[in-house]
C-alpha cells in the first residue's frame, strides 16, 4: 500500500499510513526554500566589496571576490576610486558569450592602479575556505560547488581551487600573456557557461543585480561581437564602490550564504524540481544551474 | 631533448627531431576546422524542415527536428501554413532562460493543426540514428552527443534518446499536463542550458540563424519574464516554411554534418583550444559548448 501524502504550506507533508498520520520534512520547491530561509542564512553585501555600475537604464551591482583575486580586485578598486570608468562604454556584446566594458583610455587617471596584475587563475586550497561540494558529476572539474558565495571548483589532488565561469561571473580581459590584464577592461558571462575559460583568466566577482541590463545589450556586429560604431556603445554614467555611495542610495541586497542549510535545500530544490509541472526530475544539477539567491530587503 | 614543432597553415605541423623533419597532423583551431572542412561535410537545410520567422529586425531561421517530434513539428507546420503566427508577438523574455512567442489566439485559423499533441519528450533509440557520442562526462545523462545535427543524449540501459536543452534549442510550451502543448506557443533557450527541462517538454528544433534577434530582446518585468504591456512586445511579421518562400528569398545556409570527420575535429578544437591565448586547455567539453557550425553559402 502506498502512503498518501498531503503537501503542507511549504514546510513538509503529512504522511498517513493505515490511518496513522505524522508529519515529516518534504523536499521543498525553490520558492518554498526562499520563503522559509531564516535571516541567519542570508548575509548583507559588504560595501567595500560591492561595485555599482550606473548605466542609463539602471544600476548593475557586482560583488567582488577578493579572496580569489586580491590583486585584480585591488587594481579595479584603485581605478574606480580614480573615476577611471566614468564615461567609458560597453564595447562588446557577443551572443552566447560575454559583454565587455572599459578598456585602455590613454591620459585618464588610473589612481594607484598597477600597470598589470599577476594571473590569479587559481589559488591553493585555503584551510579556511568552506567548500559546499556538489555530489553531481561535473564535466570540467573533479569537484564543483560553492565557496564564499561564488561557484567554484577544486582539484583536491592538485591542491588548488578556482572560481568558475557561470552566467553573471565577471572577469578581467587580457591579451595572450597571462599577466596582461590590468582590470581596466572587464567582461561578464551572458550565455552558456564558457567553462573552458576556467583557470585561463582571472574572475573577480559576480553580478548580483541588474544582469538583465547587460545581457540584453544588442549584439555587436564586429569580430567577437565588438561594436563597430561609437553610437552603438552604451555609456557608463559612473562606477562607484558601494562604500563611497551615501547609505540611503545603496542597494539593500542580501545574498544567501552558500554554507547554510537553506542553500543546501536550495540546491536540492533545483536538482529535483518539486513543482507539479515537472514529470521527470533530473536527479542531477550543474553548478551553473544553481544561481546563488539574492534578495532586496528595502524597508 | 624536446622535439621542435612549427605550425603550418592550419593543416599540421613539421616535427624536427635530431635534424630529421616530417609532417604530421596537428590539432586544429576552430577556425582551421571550418576553413578546411570539405563540401561533403556540410549539408543544406531542407526547405520543408526549415522555418523563417520574420521580425522587424530581421529573419530568424529554425531547423526542425521531425525525427524526434513528428507530431509537434507537423502541428506547427499546419499552423504556419494557415498563417497562424503572422501578427502575433514575442510575449516573454526571461533573463538567463527563454524567449517565448505566439500563444492562444481565439478565432484565428489553425489550419489542419490538432488541439493537442502527445508528449514527445524522448524516443526509443532508433536503429538508424547515428549518435556522435562525447567521451566526456555529462552531468545530466549517461551519454551526451549529437544526432542528426542536434545536441542529444542517450540512456542505453533504458533504450531511449532525446534532444537536450542547449542554447538556441526550440520547444513547445505546455501547461502541467504532458500533452497540453499544441505548438502555438514556442520558446527558445537564451541562457545557461536548462537541462532539467530535458525529458520534460518537447523540443522541435534549433535556431540556426538570427539567434541574436531573440536573445537580446529586453527582459520582461512580469512574472517569469512575461511582458506586462502590449507595447513591450515585438510583433512577428510572418512565419513561413522555407519551401513556401521563393528560392531567391531563402537563406542559403549549410550546417556541418554531425556524423562527419570535420565535426569530430570541431569537437576536439573546442575540447582543447589551440589558440595561443589559452594556457590550460580544458581537456573536456560539455555538449552545450559545441554549437553545430552553420555557414552562409550565398554566391
Amino acid at each position: 500500500m502506498r502512503a498518501r501524502m498531503h503537501r503542507l504550506a511549504g514546510l513538509g507533508f503529512i504522511s498517513c499510513f493505515t490511518g496513522l498520520c505524522f508529519s515529516q520534512p518534504l523536499p521543498l520547491t525553490s520558492a518554498e526554500v526562499l520563503a522559509t530561509a531564516p535571516p541567519s542564512d542570508w548575509r548583507k553585501l559588504h560595501p567595500e566589496r560591492t561595485l555599482y555600475m550606473e548605466l542609463p537604464a539602471g544600476r548593475v551591482v557586482i560583488e567582488f571576490s577578493p579572496g580569489f583575486a586580491p590583486e585584480g580586485v585591488a587594481n579595479i578598486r584603485a581605478m574606480v576610486k580614480a573615476r577611471y570608468f566614468d564615461g567609458l562604454s560597453i564595447v562588446r556584446s557577443q551572443d552566447n558569450y560575454v559583454v565587455q566594458w572599459g578598456g585602455a583610455a590613454p591620459g585618464r587617471s588610473r589612481g594607484a592602479a598597477k600597470a598589470t596584475v599577476p594571473a590569479e587563475f587559481t589559488r591553493l586550497i585555503s584551510p579556511s575556505s568552506v567548500f559546499t561540494a556538489l555530489p553531481d558529476p561535473d564535466t570540467y572539474a573533479a569537484h564543483a560547488g560553492f565557496i564564499d558565495g561564488f561557484p567554484a571548483a577544486r582539484d583536491t589532488a592538485g591542491g588548488d581551487e578556482w572560481l568558475v565561469h557561470c552566467y553573471g561571473m565577471v572577469g578581467i580581459g587580457r591579451d595572450d600573456a597571462p599577466d596582461s590584464g590590468d582590470g581596466s577592461e572587464l567582461y561578464v558571462v551572458t550565455g552558456q557557461a564558457p567553462r573552458h575559460l576556467d583557470r585561463n583568466i582571472t574572475l573577480v566577482g559576480r553580478v548580483v543585480a541588474g544582469m538583465e541590463l547587460l545581457s540584453a545589450m544588442p549584439r555587436g556586429t564586429g569580430a567577437l561581437g565588438f561594436y563597430t560604431k561609437p553610437e552603438q556603445r552604451t555609456t557608463i554614467r559612473e562606477v562607484r564602490l558601494a562604500a563611497d555611495v551615501p547609505a540611503a542610495q545603496r542597494s539593500p541586497l542580501e545574498v544567501m550564504r552558500t554554507d547554510s542549510a537553506s542553500f543546501g535545500r536550495w540546491i536540492e530544490s533545483r536538482r529535483n524540481r518539486q513543482e507539479p509541472w515537472f514529470h521527470s526530475p533530473a536527479g542531477r544539477i550543474d553548478v551553473c544551474n544553481i544561481p546563488v539567491p539574492v534578495r532586496s530587503v528595502r524597508r
